[in-house]
């Protein structure tokens, strides 16, 4: 995600915090995630940002309403850029497939607290209100990434006991529902029916926040700087991050949130 | 270890804490780990309890010496009776294969943090100096767990692949360094040598309390009661903890803590 928005609007500053005491979120409860989510928004509004990308799905899920309410700039959630590129590319493939085609449902691979909250069906369906979803819940996605046990027999059999269900539903647009499962995405790929579209939201949310920053408001100058803040600082931290990120994490500064 | 320490003291009243707003710890920094240990504590103190049990092999490793500043009560860890109970195992067994057996290293399987820290090292190097030690990070044990996964092909892909080595050194007594994996026992066993012996702390810390509660010290007066405290209660919480203490967690009453 940092690296989309990053490719996509160089000349800008951006601050990264990711709240690393306390991940995952996907596990938590609605009050808990709301709490955090809106704790580590105000870290970020104290400092002057002119825009805020919840890049979690989860917090986006079940807390943008709250952020928002606190934020008086633009706030991008995932779920919703998310979910316009998966109606679209399964019309697309609906058209290509021809008229006789059955509509196939869409997949949404996520957090058990992401698909709790419904925040995909919810999208979705504003868009398309006859498209047929699977919820996929893959909570241990998040801990194989975390390990960059990526492409091993665990990362596999995982995939496989998961996904059973998406490739007997014939559904041909799969969501990556949750920041962490693109690191997975040669994996889930290799489980899937060859074709299967699997819907990354990091280039449509850095697109949707673009579109949001009008030219007046870009700041002028040469390329911007990154800041990584976390709220725990370990060496593993730093490991993790670094692959997350696709950069090396060697400047991470740590910050306490309440 | 909830149900250990309430098979042995039957009398007593048990307030139980689980931190689940903010686990796993073992990922954590010691930083982290200490200053949410001593805040569980804090809040476990305020409550007038009579003896503490840090229940967590990460938060024993890290932050035991913290919280024995704050409390004027007896402290138990978890490290200190599972590392004599390993050392024990591993001098019986040597008598067993008779005095020209080489002496087999004690493997320890438990977190990056608690193995960073070398608790365990320490324990077992007061004791028998000379006892060779093979430290086993195995990260994906906690989720796994959570996850009720215990016993099925992604259980068994993850245990042969951290259990490699420990197959490998030969070792006979294997020390089960971290509370979640002990729901692991048989899949571990599984693929290790028959008539390895694994250490479960559970049995050991419940008998270090005992020995710390004087008679006089004893509640009189029948069975006694058992609350659980979390600081995350949503329903996934209470299907997790009712994997963990052997019981219906029907009752979780949610704290907060800084």
């Amino acid at each position: 995600m940092l690296d989309a928005v990053s490719r996509r609007l160089p000349g800008e500053n951006l601050l990264y915090l990711g709240d690393t005491a306390r991940l995952p979120y996907g596990t938590k409860s609605r009050e808990t995630v709301r709490r955090y989510a809106v704790r580590a928004a105000s870290l970020l509004l104290a400092r002057d940002i002119k825009a805020l990308v919840v890049a979690c799905n989860t917090a986006t899920a079940l807390a943008l309403d709250a952020v928002m309410e606190h934020a008086k700039i633009p706030v991008i959630g995932v779920v919703e850029p998310g979910s316009a590129a998966a109606v679209a590319r399964a019309d697309a493939m609906d058209r290509e497939a021809g008229r006789d085609a059955t509509r196939a449902p869409i997949a949404i691979l996520a957090t058990e607290s992401t698909l709790a909250s419904d925040a995909y069906g919810r999208a979705i369906g504003a868009l398309d209100p006859t498209r047929d979803l699977l919820n996929v819940p893959c909570p241990l996605f998040v801990p194989l990434a975390e390990e960059g046990w990526t492409d091993n027999d665990v990362a596999r059999a995982c995939a496989r006991l998961y996904l059973e269900r998406v490739v007997a539903s014939g559904a041909r647009v799969v969501v990556l529902g949750c920041t962490h499962y693109p690191l997975l995405k040669e994996t889930i790929a290799s489980v899937l029916a060859p074709g299967t579209a699997l819907i990354d939201s990091a280039d449509v949310v850095a697109r949707a926040l673009e579109e949001r920053l009008p030219l007046s408001a870009r700041r002028q100058g040469g390329a911007g700087e990154t800041r990584l803040l976390v709220t725990d600082a370990s060496e593993r931290v730093g490991r993790v991050a670094g692959r997350f990120l696709g950069r090396e994490a060697v400047d991470l500064e740590w910050v306490d949130l309440p």
